[in-house]
């Protein structure tokens, strides 16, 4: 089932139906994006009106064009798409991603039409991906089905996080932001209507995805014929790699709203929070909560236990990060008193050596080095945070390299907090490309950490589970 | 006592103590601060070691300056501080900045050394921000006293939120942020070991200020010598214009680390929400979210009410939206039957009516106009959260006039939530610009509405108290 999902992401032949030289129409937007450099297979126009797009010979129709055909993305009309569906059967087509909206979300007409070509689908073993959606954005092979012009919607760059979203909307919102932050993504997929691939198609493929390392989802809700077996396919990749979720309609009155905008079942929050528990999902507050965990566990390793070290250049930022841990029930002991020995001959009288480590203002590198040399390789700590205030005049851009080394050397995750301007902005740009997660906010990075701690007990549980059955 | 602090803020004549023409000095940094045309009033160097500093005569003692001097800021070291102390007593100065550190935050000869200085105050009535401190940063008259280069600290433009913070690192990181976000500051003033200033003068002067509409202040604990006043002085400002505190400590184990800090009883935080929903005091998570809020309240008038109207063009948005609202017990009534006649008429039938209204992603700036004219003026609703999704095509940047055209009309509370990249961050920052708090996800939306529901119950809350009195 997972191979069949390959023509998506990795088709070597695409024809576009509905392509076009005009640039605000949608086909033509996609054939274009296929044209980029990115994209290495080969594409066909297929549109009855013309016999070339921007030079390349057009086809009449999909069944038209001489090679075999692996994906087709179908840009027209609603009231067409099913004799394109009959045509790419007779094809032999694999895939089919339809970007069309006019289906069963405008109601009993639409719904007819979807009814068909989910006959089809079945009747003919043809995948297919929407109707009403964006399609893939797929950082591997340059598959684009986007139709948003670049000055609307940035595209990120290549990384390891993987999103499905049914809404379109979201992906598109998801891909813009990433763009903007500089965070990489791996597949994108918004699926739309799920006239046949779904959530639970989705998962299982990039579970054994080897370019996805983090599976971040918006669900609105499960459906009961199709919930079990989503849980169960969850349970299996979160042995893998992480799942996180973005769960809206978690209150009564929010749920409601989830019925008339997809219908979802959104259900009682307590009743998701225990089955996404059993199936090791980690839930998040909202994108933003979700994708800063999802690059947090794409670049380092779970931890494997809850007791965090905190080192500070601001004491007050200390005080708030252990508020922000205790509120998330992460432990932040005091070393013991052989460590603290080291750490007072080392540092002047003011700084604080009681976890927080509290290097003051007037800290350079080095008093962050000697902090983690002293503590983070003992078996006191499991993971920790490193508050980075650079607006303090004697620490410098070096800090990233310190910090670098301090994560290759203990092989113990680390997160960084700073907030600031244009020196601050460029410093954590800087930490996130040498692969150290950066957050703006004591109760941010507190979040990070957590769900590495998360997701150090989810893999610890299914290795007692599997040792004792 | 309020009137005693106007020299901090509009001296019509500055000594710097420490002033030279070196930039890596802080005394070089600060004097040249003074020179800026941003400060109307006169500055004169005082340092033995020279006769000009930057071609200004320089003065050997504050007294030897020719004029009466206003405000004098220190910038020596701290073993030197008595003595010029004593010189600006015999010079009747005013007001005075100790920026320098290596007082009572070092141990027992640092106390000795500010108990001097806190004698000599209370002896001739000179007012004194600090010790270790990075005293003042005022956009209305340009006094500057930070010494961190701006290509380390960005310095935020004028605006109408004041924040006081006893850590100098959380000044300079507040000020750096929000140069960076474009939202500015009126006064904020960092004031170290308090050997006079508190935050209670602070407060004062602050809740009397034109220029301050917003208090926002970094907070790890109340004395019990204080504690008492400080609170009554918060009640009476919160009658005039919000305070946002953010407090740290709130754990058991933060409120150890507070101690080691400032020395502050951070204390029991059920004790100080009590003792803050008394004052009438709105307490934030962290900075970001105090930030959030007070330029929410800078902007925006108090909701007279808690029922909150979402106008999306993305439904997920929408719902998440919903369940943020619940969670911080904001309603989200559905319409009554007749408007919702008045929406089903004017648009397509798979846009949703329920509030959220969802306009869908084919909306235009007109659906949006068409559904705020159609409620918010209605008394149903108290407060507007319009979420614009900029990434949608047939949106445009007119979305920003109309939605200014609608706060207009109605006087309600309304603010925008948008998440993206380029695109949607210039309309962000034009939203920003036209007074309208634009938040990046559903959940920091509904906070920032919430605090225009809470300031209003306190404004109400107050009322009630005075007229049963």
């Amino acid at each position: 089932m997972t191979a069949d999902l390959e023509p998506f992401f990795n088709p070597k032949t695409v024809a576009v139906v509905g392509a076009s030289a005009r640039k605000a129409s949608v086909g033509g937007v996609i054939f274009r994006n296929f044209l980029k450099p990115a994209f290495k297979g080969t594409v066909y126009p297929v549109n009855p009106r013309t016999t070339d797009v921007l030079g390349i010979t057009s086809y009449e129709r999909v069944s038209s064009v001489p090679d075999p055909i692996d994906l087709t993305v179908i840009a027209v009309p609603a009231g067409i798409v099913p004799k394109i569906m009959l045509d790419c059967e007779e094809k032999g087509v694999k895939a089919v991603i339809i970007i069309s909206g006019g289906f069963k979300e405008i109601g009993s007409e639409g719904a007819y039409l979807e009814q068909q070509i989910v006959e089809i689908t079945q009747r003919s073993g043809i995948r297919v991906i929407g109707p009403n959606c964006i399609g893939i954005y797929d950082t591997n092979t340059g598959v684009d089905t986007t139709f948003l012009p670049a000055s609307r919607m940035g595209r990120p760059g290549k990384g390891y996080i993987s999103f499905i979203s049914q809404s379109g909307a979201f992906a598109a919102a998801v891909l813009d932001m990433n763009a903007q932050s500089g965070l990489g993504v791996s597949r994108v997929v918004s699926f739309g209507n799920k006239a046949d691939v779904n959530e639970i198609d989705l998962i299982d493929y990039l579970g054994k995805d080897p370019e996805t390392r983090v599976i971040v989802e918006y669900l609105e809700g499960l459906s009961p014929s199709t919930g079990g077996q989503y849980l169960q396919t969850a349970k299996m990749v979160t042995q893998e790699k992480p799942i996180i979720v973005v769960k809206a309609g978690r209150s009564a009155r929010g749920s409601v709203a989830a019925v008339s905008h997809t219908g979802a079942l959104a259900g009682d929050a307590r009743l998701y929070d225990f089955a996404f528990h059993q199936a090791g999902i980690i839930n998040a507050l909202d994108f933003e909560d979700g994708f800063e965990m999802a690059k947090t566990l794409a670049s380092q390793p779970p931890a494997k236990g809850n007791r965090i070290l905190i080192v500070t250049d601001a004491g007050g930022a200390g005080v708030m990060t252990v508020d922000a841990c205790d509120a998330l029930g992460l432990r932040v002991p005091e070393p013991p008193e052989k460590e603290k020995q080291i750490l007072r001959s080392a540092f002047p009288g003011y700084c604080s050596v009681n976890n927080p480590i509290d290097l003051t203002g007037d800290t350079d590198a080095e008093r962050y080095q000697i902090a983690f040399d002293t503590l983070l390789g003992t078996p006191h700590y499991d993971a920790a945070i490193a508050i980075v205030m650079m607006q303090v005049p004697l620490l410098d851009l070096d800090i990233v390299e310190r910090l670098l080394s301090i994560v290759r050397k203990y092989d113990k995750p680390l997160v960084a907090c700073t907030a600031g301007g244009r020196f601050t902005m460029s410093g954590a740009r800087l930490l996130e490309e040498a692969g150290i997660p950066t957050l703006p906010t004591p109760a941010r990075a507190a979040k990070a950490i957590w769900s590495l701690v998360k997701y150090g007990e989810i893999k610890q549980a299914r290795r007692e589970e599997e040792s004792a059955s």
